[in-house]
């Protein structure tokens, strides 16, 4: 960054922080393409939509959005508390998992500190673990799985401070039973918080999820309210653990962020089961339909327990990539992994039948662009 | 904090973090109080509400809300750009102005950098400053005013990074003209960055608005759509400033931080200016009628440029708080300044006729108990 003679004086963090940015979104390509995507099945959105009931508890909240939301977060925590079985004390709520990661780091990140992820996991998680600094250590997925015993032997080999996993896994969809995921907890070494980012628990077999104990300063479970219940643009996710590790996000989060839509409509959401029941049926749908349309086009789809599909485009990552271009050129909004052997692969988010079919009628014409 | 054994290591500057909020809701108090307010003019919200196309445009974007906001908040920006007459590079949004007072923060100050505010200004500043490490400097206010020259003066001592300066100010309402503010601009010494909160500008009177000059990378204009826009609920501030300061925001912000419910109702809010007009005349004749309530009691007003009146209750501050808590026991939600001289003073947001109305009655009662 040029400096100016009288200007800023950056922290030498941000001094040697390269101008990035963790995702171009699909608004910014729409720009640049000048005309609109036919189907977005490129963010894990939930093309579903929330519940009709919390879509009216937002149109009745409209008109109070003059006043500021309740800083505490308090009924959508208690809720959440009672929806869980845990105290309300174990309860954080803030902009999305996101800003939760960004102030995990934050409390326990200095300038040089490890911190261990897996090589293509979550670019968000390693934006916010640059951006203080951290020292990030990445060990690869196997098999197309996030590696918890490689993951625990980096935390030990380098005495990380901050462990991050997500289970199911994005973007590969891919996930552990919860008795391997309680095998990394019970193995973290002291001293080492394991972020465990459950985005997508609530499109998971129940099987993957272990129960949460609360008594383990050591574990964070994030919550979304932005996949299955279909609120992304709201920025709601949660953090359970600990009281003494919850209380400290109040040092230093955005007391006032989370904004009164949010509250509004999670709370809402939360409270229609139902309705997510149903959402969770049709994303399991989803998943079918675009495995079968990977298959009918000779390639194969990884198991998925989220709300999307990896599917292998059966080449490298340069291959995969010109299917994605010819996918985007054809109004398909998708994305992909970012590093290899991952990026072998394009990331379908579980869509409509109308968004499917846009898919259905598009790759065979991507694939063979790309091949040609 | 006490420490788990096996638990977190935080950072230095966070073990050393004391456990404080900037501000209780009026939501923590009623639900303490087991009953709620009958009038809300405790937090300089807008009781006149948002503009009834920013409200409609809520509605009809509720069930838009399973989509992500767009991270670069394009059209809001280019809306405020056009708005201000700067170009697109010159502005960023964030989460309320909470939130780019805390990336402002985060981008210069290292742990024991010198930053410069006032005695008894925005306490959510002096939350982030904290956070970070930063090392506070505050300096009296002088006639009820932040003291311009002695910011300067202590900028110039202490070599800080940065200085807060809020025109009109809150906890007061005071304010300064456009001359006197750029004095203060032009006297910054190399290095210092501005951070001038104009949170109140809607308000105020055109002559106490300097120019925009984003040429000037020492000066990051705060902004706000929780004031008069009566959007508080939805936490969209921005700041207008040079490009090159503007453009390191994207280092650090939580890039999907902005909901969509803000952008879209904030954009309809800002097409809206005959409205905005309307509501700036309501709240100076609450203003008025603030005033007027004082008088009858006995007890002086002091001059305001934003969407509340300081009362000066005429002792000191012991004598102001209790009055404070006579309001609040019959249901009136106001707050006061938290440091003396400035503490023999209560703030009373700008309220409906309603609200004005209960605040007479309560008043005398309250005036009354307090000296008893």
């Amino acid at each position: 960054m040029p400096q100016h003679p009288r200007g800023p004086r950056y922290t030498r963090t941000m001094a040697e922080l390269p101008a990035t940015v963790p995702f171009v979104g699909p608004e910014a390509q729409e720009r640049s393409r000048g005309r609109p995507f036919r189907a977005r099945i490129g963010a894990n959105e939930s093309v579903f939509g929330p519940s009709p009931r919390a879509i009216e508890a937002m149109r009745q909240a409209a008109a109070d959005c003059w006043m500021y939301a309740d800083p505490e977060n308090h009924d959508l925590k208690a809720a959440l508390a009672k929806h869980h079985g845990v105290d309300f004390e174990n309860i954080v709520v803030g902009e999305g998992i996101d800003a939760l990661l960004g102030y995990t780091v934050r409390m326990l990140i200095e300038p040089g500190d490890p911190v261990v992820t897996s090589l293509g996991a979550y670019p968000t998680f390693n934006f916010h673990v640059a951006g203080f600094g951290g020292k990030l250590v990445r060990v690869p997925y196997r098999g197309d799985r996030e590696d918890p015993e490689a993951l625990l032997d980096a935390a030990r080999r380098e005495n990380a401070k901050l462990v991050y996993f997500a289970n199911p896994d994005n973007p590969m969809g891919t996930w552990w039973g919860a008795s391997e995921v309680q095998r990394l907890i019970d193995g973290l070494p002291p001293g080492t918080v394991l972020l465990l980012d459950e985005a997508y628990s609530d499109t998971a077999p129940a099987d993957a999820i272990p129960p949460i104990d609360v008594s383990n300063p050591q574990v964070l479970r994030l919550r979304t309210f932005s996949k299955a219940y279909g609120l992304a643009g709201l920025r709601v996710g949660y953090a359970i653990g600990e009281a003494g590790l919850i209380r400290s996000f109040d040092k230093i989060r955005n007391h006032f962020g989370v904004n009164r839509m949010g509250q509004v409509g999670a709370l809402a959401a939360l409270a229609d089961q139902p309705y997510l029941d149903s959402v969770v049926r049709k994303i399991a749908e989803a998943r079918e339909r675009i495995a079968a349309i990977a298959q009918s086009n000779g390639l194969e789809a990884l198991p998925s327990a989220t709300n999307f599909v990896a599917i292998d485009c059966g080449g490298d990552g340069a291959f995969a990539k010109r299917v994605l271009e010819e996918l985007i050129a054809r109004d398909v909004f998708v994305r992909m992994p970012g590093v290899a052997p991952l990026d072998r692969c394009i990331r379908i988010s579980a869509g409509t039948e109308s968004d499917l079919a846009v898919l259905s009628e598009a790759l065979p014409e991507a694939l063979k662009a790309a091949r040609g």
